[in-house]
């Protein structure tokens, strides 16, 4: 059996009590460790936890040749585990549909996702998010421009956009690193954001939360990773004041 | 204090780690009970679980006279227990503002939300999701086809849309009501919905999960509730796969 678990947004209990039950009872326990991170904990310091071996998992391993792992689901108790919950990345679900394949069963134990935190830590109402898209670090010869787009088009039908921000191995992409690569596709557009929300360290008892202009939030230092941004479409009053009391707004 | 738990998709084991520990060290626990509920479990459960009382609140309570719960929460340890990832309702927003104007800390330990877990459930991709919509019962003069209006925009940009189906009090609305409400007004307008999927009893050991037309639909029995209901854009080949893997297409 191979279960997917999710293990949240931060260190090592954010896990929920459902999943520790599974990971505490796996013959064999993997970490999926190149899509999103836990800031708050290491493999370290889950396998204390856990009382067992945890063995890191790398894109490479699992986009192309997972075999090992499936063999090993045929026969024993297998846990996947991941920062967030499982399955947002599609990463997660063609290895399910492999295992299926192999006539494995398979399982989900949810968690939390940033996707769902950013309401309760920006105060913006889920119902109003559009499309979400992810920010890439530029690299030579290829700065897309994609991201833009999806901001703009939200805005136009007056929706919030969640910005992923990109990790390449141990470089975590800040929010004021992000604002700046939005704000020069911006300029080349002649197109305005007019506000932003950044927010760093989910799910910890110390999540940071600001809002303002592209100035003042690059002015900012959010500290630690991860980061995560928001572009609000006009506020409804309530997002105004939320944002006024808890993001400095 | 005042500390905003969420406590999942589920059961009562669907709380994660630290979420368990806020409310076993709580000086006051309380059970927000009417914008979503845990159908595997009841209040008498949880109590039973935590080894405390468990206060039920009801929306009259929390949005209009919320004053001794404020006065306990300036005093003491207060959690405040909500299904799903707290916040994404507007009504628990608008009272961790009331707190936060009478100066109480107030903070948030996120759980699972059907708004992530159905990427896991149904193989549709996360990034492609756009406005989600609520559906409510019909009732006597009042028939909105606001959701048909999301829906339909959301296929025009090949978006998904997650609906939430209304409850109220202890009747809940299934996927198969859903999807007949919503071929009405499709009918109305000489639109057509290609596709539905329906999802049942999320974060359960055995969540079940349909795709197909609305005739095909409309005649699965998808047992116990909640149930949720998403219109997938046109599939990307993956999310094809998946659905006819785990969802019967």
């Amino acid at each position: 059996m191979l279960t997917f678990i999710g293990l949240g947004l931060f260190d090592k209990t954010d896990v929920s009590e459902k999943g520790l039950r599974h990971i505490r009872a796996a013959d064999c326990i993997y970490l999926e460790s190149y899509t999103s991170r836990l800031a708050g904990t290491s493999r370290e310091e889950l396998e204390a936890w856990y009382g067992k071996p945890v063995t890191p998992l790398f894109r490479e391993y699992v986009e192309q040749h997972p075999d090992e792992l499936l063999a090993e689901a045929q026969e024993k108790d297998v846990v996947f585990l991941c920062a967030g919950d499982p399955m947002v990345s599609t990463t997660h679900a063609d290895l399910r549909m492999r295992a299926a394949a192999r006539g494995i069963r398979t399982a989900i134990v949810h968690a939390a996702s940033i996707s769902s935190a950013v309401c309760g830590l920006s105060g913006l109402q889920n119902y109003r998010f559009g499309k979400s898209c992810s920010l890439p670090f530029p690299q030579k010869n290829w700065f897309p421009t994609t991201p833009l787009d999806v901001i703009l088009q939200n805005l136009s039908l007056r929706l919030h956009t969640l910005v992923y921000l990109d990790i390449q191995g141990e470089r975590f992409m800040t929010v004021p690193e992000a604002v700046a690569l939005l704000e020069q596709m911006a300029a080349e557009r002649q197109a305005q954001i007019p506000l932003y929300v950044g927010i760093a360290r989910a799910g910890s008892d110390e999540p940071f939360v600001r809002a303002g202009t592209a100035e003042t939030i690059q002015s900012v230092d959010f500290g630690p990773p991860l980061h995560i941004l928001v572009i609000p479409a006009e506020l409804h009053d309530m997002e105004r004041e939320y944002l006024e009391m808890f993001a400095g707004l």
